[in-house]
């Protein structure tokens, strides 16, 4: 598989190139990036590329999306999009867009998060009277509590158990109700991301969590959805297809 | 659902007693025991049970399984078998009833471990190169290790991942390779039995765990086996029969 | 070490005395129970007690404290009380009181969680500029979030960290700070006790942890306390002393 | 305080100059390196270092113990020595110097491991007829099991409880006895290094973990070794002293 690289000079853009490098069929054979460093696959502007592949990763910027969807457009090229933010014009393009070339997109990239949600929904199903609560934990420097992918796990559990209402920080008095969820949120050191799920009766307690080790699991994710995009129609998907292909 | 309850004088059987008064639409109707104790609705032997039900469970001793089996052919009960350790002519016994009345016959009955082993094998699925570790703790009286059920679960991942094997409490120079899959047996205290089951690619780990909190939560799952097995037709059915229903 | 335990009938009370039968050097003498069940050795009230004996454990109700007290001083006993909720005037009793015999008085009897404070204490001090969480877990019929013994550990924090300030349940935006311990009150099942105290560096994390498997910790506790207590001057003691004993 | 880092251009070199650079009173005013990077504070030898500095801080290979205790007892500084295996000359090298200026000498510069080991020994005296359990975690790259720093905790143990004796890799038939230790060595990913001892009664059990979240941590540990170390006198010190300070 052959990848343009758009955010190749960026923090993402290096854990990308460093996990393409340890794989067999993945190679980065364009960059793009407005700063961008010296180096002989790399342009400034993605409309400057002139290097043949089979898929874009984007970990830019998503002012840059109108841009990034026309080549892709023009070269018949499926996306990853990877950036965050999207305002509802740019949203647009990309539902305009999905019309004739497949994008991927996703809030998380993490294969392992995809799988945890895919996992505590079948969990929650089969425990229909369980309790259940959300830890998570995050490095100090995070500004909100919890975190969005808390939150996720959260509404997959909703989507199985419509009753069920978040209680984010539990404190004061009074009995928890069966269909409240805690959510709690550990900020200390320079922890990546730990997210846990348990369900509990009263005798027993299934736990399902994901670690991520270093931030490369994003990196590891997007390679993943690239080689899921080759080949594809157009479209839009997201993380639950390729967990089910 | 009406119960006649085999081995009602047992540990086993008072939990299930036990656990039978909580549920709205579980009620014990008779009991069974040699020893039987004074109780109006206990007997000495199955054959002298007269009460109308509509399943038995079977927490007694394999020995007694024939007696069982016949009462439950000419009543047409469904049987919830959770003794263990039944001889090949007792086994001939259960797979030739199974085609006149329904048998549910498991080696755990707890959900939780059921549901871990599920989950499991979606996950392992999931990770084709992911490396996997078992960790199991039990009570400090146990005597094998690893565990019957840490072996199950090993088995479900063998399932998923042919070339899979087990290394039982590793020590010793030499790297791990990538399809072996440590076994680690923990002794001490009182714990009834925590099992985890951890994946993890370089980036990011997994991790699946169960937890029984009391001896109970086998009783509650033999009760689910039996709410389960009123009206089915003849046959064998297990955990996973039930889970997937 | 012959024992008059108040309270014989109740919860704690029996699992006292089912602790003290497994030990070889504690032996229940007597038993005081205003509702004392049929047994050769309870009486239903502390002045009919005629039996020899070398220490109380009281496990009964605060309003019982005075007659113990009176009981306790004309026999020159050691009293472990484990009764909760005394009030103002019974406090000072028990002040009184100590001028005569050794009392010993605790909020928790578990001995783990006073090891678990003395721990947190030692480590708290090693790291200065440490960041701390605290997580603990109990059964869903708690009322009170975060429980006393997380208080109690958060306090043991403070008297190292004087600027140390609780966050209970942490929620919403904003960037932890250094002083910040967040309080995480998990509730599900039929958890007895859980309790864990994290402390991390950017680098690094140490994580003290405590769980109760059963109730019968707090029986373990009273006794161990009691056999400390034989031959002790009077004054008051509590589980700083046992554990520097 | 200003450092001489020997091993400046080494994996362990970049990691103290990071560190360094996020203290306020810590400076690496030189460098040494045989393969020196093109920087204007590092040279090829130590005879070559003209720099005044309050201490050394040695990561690079013990071949280079003897040159290295030279300089500093010319220079009469104290040195922090992060190289591991040393040959028995070195070590008599070692010896010899400390006599004329102090040396810090460690197996393991994590601070928190060191605190770890002194909260074990703390809590086994505590529990005497505690079962104890040590579970430790690395990546998949590693070639020993049990882990050095294991082996190093269950010496701790046996300190306080000289009967202590390792069971590495449960597996089989039997009970386990008190006075065993199970240690268990889990390989995964790529897990920088987690220890966890676990002292178990029949009715609670305490749990002492350690995580790096990063190699850093061993950077951290030889720079507080070395703020610890200036004006020492003479002799030999390791990470029990720091601790106690």
């Amino acid at each position: 598989m052959r990848i343009i690289l758009s955010g190749y000079g960026g923090h993402m853009g290096r854990e990308v190139r460093a996990c393409a490098e340890r794989m067999e069929d993945a190679r980065i054979v364009a960059g793009v990036d407005p700063m961008a460093p010296a180096d002989d696959i790399c342009v400034k502007s993605i409309a400057d590329c002139k290097t043949e592949a089979d898929v874009i990763i984007d970990f830019s910027h998503h002012s840059g999306t109108g841009a990034l969807l026309e080549y892709a457009i023009a070269k018949k090229l499926p996306v990853v999009l990877a950036t965050t933010g999207q305002t509802e014009e740019e949203k647009a393009l990309i539902t305009e867009a999905s019309k004739q070339i497949p994008i991927f997109l996703a809030a998380n990239y993490s294969l392992g998060i995809a799988t945890l949600i895919d996992l505590v929904k079948r969990a929650v199903a089969l425990y229909p009277d369980g309790e259940i609560e959300i830890v998570e934990q995050h490095h100090d420097r995070k500004l909100d509590a919890p975190s969005g992918t808390a939150l996720s796990l959260f509404n997959a559990v909703k989507e199985v158990r419509p009753e069920a209402t978040a209680n984010c920080g539990r404190s004061g008095q009074g009995k928890r109700t069966q269909d409240e969820v805690g959510i709690h949120a550990i900020r200390m050191g320079n922890i990546v991301g730990i997210h846990e799920v348990m369900i509990s009766t009263q005798n027993e307690r299934i736990s399902l969590k994901h670690e991520a080790f270093s931030r490369g699991v994003f990196a590891e994710g997007s390679l993943k959805a690239a080689a899921f995009m080759v080949g594809k129609k157009p479209g839009m998907y997201d993380m639950k297809d390729m967990l089910n292909a």
